[in-house]
């Protein structure tokens, strides 16, 4: 198989091989020592960073306080809500010794924590006056996964999990909307993904939930990703764990609980979002470099022209530019080579031919501009321009790879032909085993009911039975 | 025993349950499920963001890049440096069970992070190009305790443990240095702890350390509590994972590492610090609420009192002030002991009759200046000024109160007089058994050799052989 020098796959000859080659080659991750687990490097974790603190703005922004729960929590607890213990039970990881002796019940390590914090806001809320307790954890959790992947599926993830108590059912649901609007927004401001919000069927949804809605979004090789979830739980876990209220008239009361997550799988939806043969493509927004300087180095010129870089980096900063001087011992070469590995948005060539005649050269990770010799003295005030403006066009690049691999279609075959290299919008019976059927055959699933498709009606593309949802599903094969 | 109306014993009467009850009744914390958890809860969790927000500016404007490493650990790691499994193999709780399966290799979860960091450093480190290697994580660490105690003992913490690598010794230090005297200037300048910097004696060392250094700083009770350490590992961890590089001569060298951690016990230290019998006193910089407004609500003024208060909470918070305006339906009598009691550094009371005269009351948590009625409009120019002389008045104070309680002693009944009471400084022998002696009748111990300590020879102010490490040492009870 073709590999360049740094050994990564090229995207097109193999996605998957692609994927894992280049998120290690481009120093996101590592793979930690136990099965499935990973190493977020520091180039991968300043993504996270990034994201988390846009993600925690808003998050505070519509009122919700962040709190921290215990890691451990008693295997009893998950058994209280039936659907929530059968759905994560296969991947817990029990922790059944401690402090040098065998404990007498075991501690699960939190999958999600539903059970805890359900537990806790029983004994906080007493009153309508304590509703809506609105609150958000920034946490690890342990799922163990049998076929890990880096970001995608990994045996630990970091995530942020909120859970609200409400007094009533239309609260309850408008915060699991709420919740979403704020992931779709950041998907696509941020990120720079497309992501179709939607709803799961009753065979996708949260262990233990009513309904779950979810934001789905396309990667370059047509499968879909879901990156991230809320779910309304009816009083499911408020009956389990006793989270009541005395409502205005004195009534003891049950709550409506909700709950949402997005985590460490964006980084892998970013990575194959926007990604090609050459490596990374990072949205500026989520950057750790947003642009890199290369000072081009050559004998007794070297010194000014790495002074220059450095005076156009401080000026950038200053700009609110996230900039990096790379003045290594390597050769220009390898240094572009390596910077567009790793996705930097926009590269600055600096040499003393330049820095004699006032001028740079700029060059974008991705585009029709490619190269062009600019003035070195505007760069401060252009370059946030040209951040945008690249930001906006990884979007829209995004969406029209999505929207040119989606096809409505009608009948089996264009449906298998559909999900083969993209998404299939089609109408569905609702019967689980016609989605099995469907599964078996493509290994596509349905993703969402988009919550902006129109009503219609018709017939199964499976089996021809009357549809269900009054809408079409996308279907598609997925991570 | 006298309780106030919450039930919270005085901090005169009892310290120790008025500390335990204290930290529930304000909201800080509530007890976890598994033994010796806590759930921080949403109060508590904003003093630990306000101070991990000083913490990691500090560590990235020091050149260190946030990672993240796997929770699960295998046992195996642990055992390869013999002084770190000894110290913390009591305290593991270990993972046996896993995806429904028992493990072939049993997970510890993470005590500290010195082995799987270890273990990659040596995977990404292979030249002098590569150093020094610096590393921040911010994550939980489980470690079983056997006489738990909210945020001082738990059997989980939430802290920033630093890991570095270096190419000698000197390098090495002078980042243990560095990285303590970001704990002292933080805990000083931000919890108003006036912390003394201090070299640990070889019995209290990190377990797989050469050298230890720490911050120690006392509480009202006149206790010592260990505030932040830094480590310096010369080369045991490089040795037994491996840790190495190609010097600039070629030389195949071991690499110095360090490691340094702060955690949320420094939320019981600010408690302790200057918590008084009415309750919490927090330190402006890190309260979640600065100032909380009070409208005074009666019949039909209500309304433009609580209108005139929002505004004020507006400019407020224009002028960078954290504010909350309590409108809630209980008298002001209720509210003024509640949030005393949650330490809320300026209370400001407005009612209708200062409306009118365009005045409010501003009423200071701590201090001599108590109530003063002030020019409402004043305010936002005046308030920042004031939260800052709170801030230098509680060092000032908690400093006072150190010094008041630390003396100088040479013999042995006014050195147990001292640690009854406060911290002594003393000479001593250096003899791991002299420890044990003093430690076994008084319950004192080591808590440093002062940095900062002048050059003294003497003999011990126990057994009165020789004294050691030039200086005298501070001795205290401990948490």
């Amino acid at each position: 198989m073709a590999r360049d020098e740094r050994g990564v796959t090229a995207q097109s000859e193999d996605f998957s091989s692609w994927y894992n080659e280049l998120v290690l080659a481009s120093g996101l991750v590592d793979r930690g020592p136990a099965k499935g687990t990973m190493v977020i490097r520091p180039y991968g974790y300043r993504i996270w960073e990034l994201l988390q603190a846009e993600l925690d703005r808003r998050i505070k922004e519509t009122g919700h306080e962040n709190a921290y729960f215990p890691l451990l929590i008693p295997q009893s607890y998950l058994e209280r809500e039936a659907d929530h213990v059968e759905g994560f039970a296969p991947e817990l990881a029990v922790v059944t010794h401690a402090g040098g002796k065998d404990l007498e019940e075991p501690l699960v390590v939190r999958p999600t924590s539903e059970t805890i914090i359900g537990e806790m806001m029983a004994k906080w809320i007493s009153s309508h006056r304590d509703l809506p307790m609105l609150l958000n954890q920034w946490a690890n959790v342990v799922r163990w996964e049998m076929r890990p992947r880096m970001f995608l599926r990994t045996t630990e993830f970091l995530w942020q999990e909120g859970h609200t108590a409400h007094v009533d059912e239309p609260q309850a649901r408008a915060e699991m909307g709420l919740a979403l609007d704020i992931y779709a927004t950041v998907a696509r401001e941020w990120a720079a993904m497309p992501v179709v919000p939607g709803e799961k069927t009753p065979g996708e949804r949260f262990a233990g939930a009513v309904e779950t809605i979810t934001i789905e979004s396309m990667m370059r090789d047509g499968k879909a990703l879901q990156a991230g979830t809320s779910h309304y739980m009816g009083t499911n876990f408020a009956q389990a764990f006793g989270i009541r209220y005395a409502a205005a008239d004195g009534r003891d009361t049950l709550c409506h609980t909700t709950s949402w997550g997005m985590s460490t799988r964006m980084l892998g939806g970013i990575v194959m979002t926007h990604g090609d043969d050459r490596g990374l493509v990072l949205p500026p927004r989520l950057a750790p470099h947003q642009v890199v300087i290369v000072p081009i180095m050559r004998g007794e010129t070297a010194a000014t022209v790495v002074a220059a870089a450095d005076e156009l980096a401080r000026k950038l900063r200053a700009a609110g530019v996230r900039v990096h001087v790379d003045d290594r011992d390597q050769t220009p070469g390898w240094k572009f080579n390596e910077w567009e590995m790793r996705g930097v948005p926009i590269r600055i060539e600096l040499g003393p031919r330049d820095l004699a005649a006032g001028t740079a050269v700029l060059v974008r990770r991705l585009g029709e501009q490619g190269k062009q010799t600019v003035e070195l003295a505007g760069l401060p005030a252009t370059v946030p321009g040209i951040l945008a403006d690249f930001q906006a066009y990884l979007l829209q690049r995004a969406t029209d790879f999505r929207d040119e691999h989606t096809r409505t279609v009608d009948d089996w075959a264009s449906f298998e032909a559909a999900v083969a290299a993209g998404w299939a919008l089609a109408l569905h019976c609702g019967q689980p085993n016609c989605e099995d059927d469907i599964k078996a055959l493509t290994a596509a699933t349905p993703r969402c009911v988009p919550l902006s498709g129109t009503a219609e009606s018709g017939q199964c593309v499976r089996c021809a039975a009357p549809a269900a949802y009054g809408k079409r599903l996308i279907f598609s094969r997925a991570y």
